[in-house]
């Protein structure tokens, strides 16, 4: 993974939404809008949604999903040890076969702590 | 389902894990115990981490796993209105084919808060 | 399957969903919405947008979900042979494993033809 | 589970393939006819093949075909120690989603376990 | 994903299926033929059946399913809207996790079409 | 997949694995450890267990874990039918779902052996 992986991840997901978009009919876009509405901070904070989001996504075993949720935790200043809690109860539940999925999220996150102190040394 | 569904189901429960127990190695006894020790209190609070498990399980859909973090979560005060948005992530994430899981995860709850409500009342 | 099967799943349907509305947020209940709309005809009739449900049910394997699709599809008026064509696919896209729910779908899809049969002799 | 709940499953089991069988066209014929093929004995001995069927149809938690695996394998005199290691690695891979499913495997393999115990000492 | 992208699939697919075939049993052969047997126009159209088998793998997640299906739909004359409703329907009945896919999915479907019309203009 | 694919796999798999352990807690290095545990020598020979490891992520569908487990049998002397036998069931317990899986898994079986051939003959 290139230092600006997390970059290109999120302009290609950018680039295809937009293509999804302009093939959408009503439902598919209330769909996506309902999907937002879904994360914003209510009873739970956004940073347990955010948890939420990524667990459910790491039992699941969507890499994309997963790394989007990476990001927003980073965002929501989830801790290494938040973060490693969470992940080993998705581990517990999902399995050895989520190991593969876990070794990427791991990268990614280590890639936005890495790119922050670099920034922050900058 | 009857009043005691939820004594039921413990009942059951134990009566079937003494059973497993009595099968196994020691590696399956280890993988049981590592499984209490995901869901303690630790840089997550353990209110937390049963949401986390909860939503785990309904997007994995498992009946008996989601009735056992319900109860759970039951137990650690988690609110209704923030079981409901743990469990919208879920069904956002997971789709429709996780109406039937939620179908029986409010039962399980309802008939939680109606027991707790009865022993209050007598 | 005693031949009032299909009416006691439509009873025990009902009243869940209604237990699922009344702790329900508003984006659930959105979500829910969102899902009736997702099988009214359009561009595909309602015959395919039910078989596409009852396939997509059948290789997650939800025997609920399965039931329901079983019950629009003879509503929709899906002959036997369009049934075991789709389930064919259903079959072959999911492999063995959905075999118990193909025993469980035929029987309710019996269980409709009988109790059709019995109604138009009477 | 009442002592003959082996006999019960596989007395439904049988009259639901039949149904099946009367809806099955040739296509659907033609894969029931391939999975029997794929368990007998070739390379890799009936029992070894029995073993791959129960650990595929356990992480992906299918109560019938784990129930019709765990009586194929007491058939083919896999022992206590082995059905253990095979189930280990299942809940391994499988994580702890799969537990409710080796509670109800241990269930069927002790009873089978009780019935031929019965038998011998009859 | 390149103008090409598309015939670099078909390639690498057909190359893989050879290399299947060089190591495939009787077993493998017959269920890889009762595979096409699936699609063929019956009761139901090809049409519809290539959407079943596009509905089925993308609530399943598999990519090559998926690219696989769009491209015979695409063949079989299948709407942009009617795409879009087949898709909605697994949006709806797989949820967020299905998201990554139908990028993916639009992507091929638009390349199909791009290609089309430079073929026409030219 | 150039000559060299296994062991960029193998190098990239170890590299992420020490940034896993570098963020793991206990129970997660507790949980890694049982991992190889399940997988020794025991009631069921090393080869045996490696075919349940193989057949269990080729339902599962994990691109990694069944490289990885590819690997294992061939080490443990796996021969072609074995594999293809096992490979079998797995086709027809997890359906054609699982074929983009069989193509990447004989590719890597194919470089194993041609590689093996290599060395001999060298």
């Amino acid at each position: 993974m290139s230092k600006d992986s997390i970059e290109k991840f999120q302009t290609q997901r950018e680039e295809l939404n937009q293509l999804v978009m302009a093939y959408a009919g009503q439902g598919t876009k209330r769909f996506y809008s309902l999907d937002s509405q879904a994360y914003r901070a209510g009873a739970l904070p956004a940073k347990v949604k955010e948890l939420l989001g990524l667990v459910a996504s790491f039992v699941l075993r969507c890499d994309d999903c997963i790394k989007y949720h990476i990001i927003r935790c980073f965002e929501e200043d989830v801790s290494d040890q938040e973060l490693e809690e969470a992940l080993f109860i998705g581990l517990m539940v999902g399995g050895t076969i989520t190991i593969p999925h876990q070794r990427r999220a791991m990268q990614a996150w280590d890639e936005l702590k890495q790119r922050k102190s670099r920034t922050s040394l900058g």
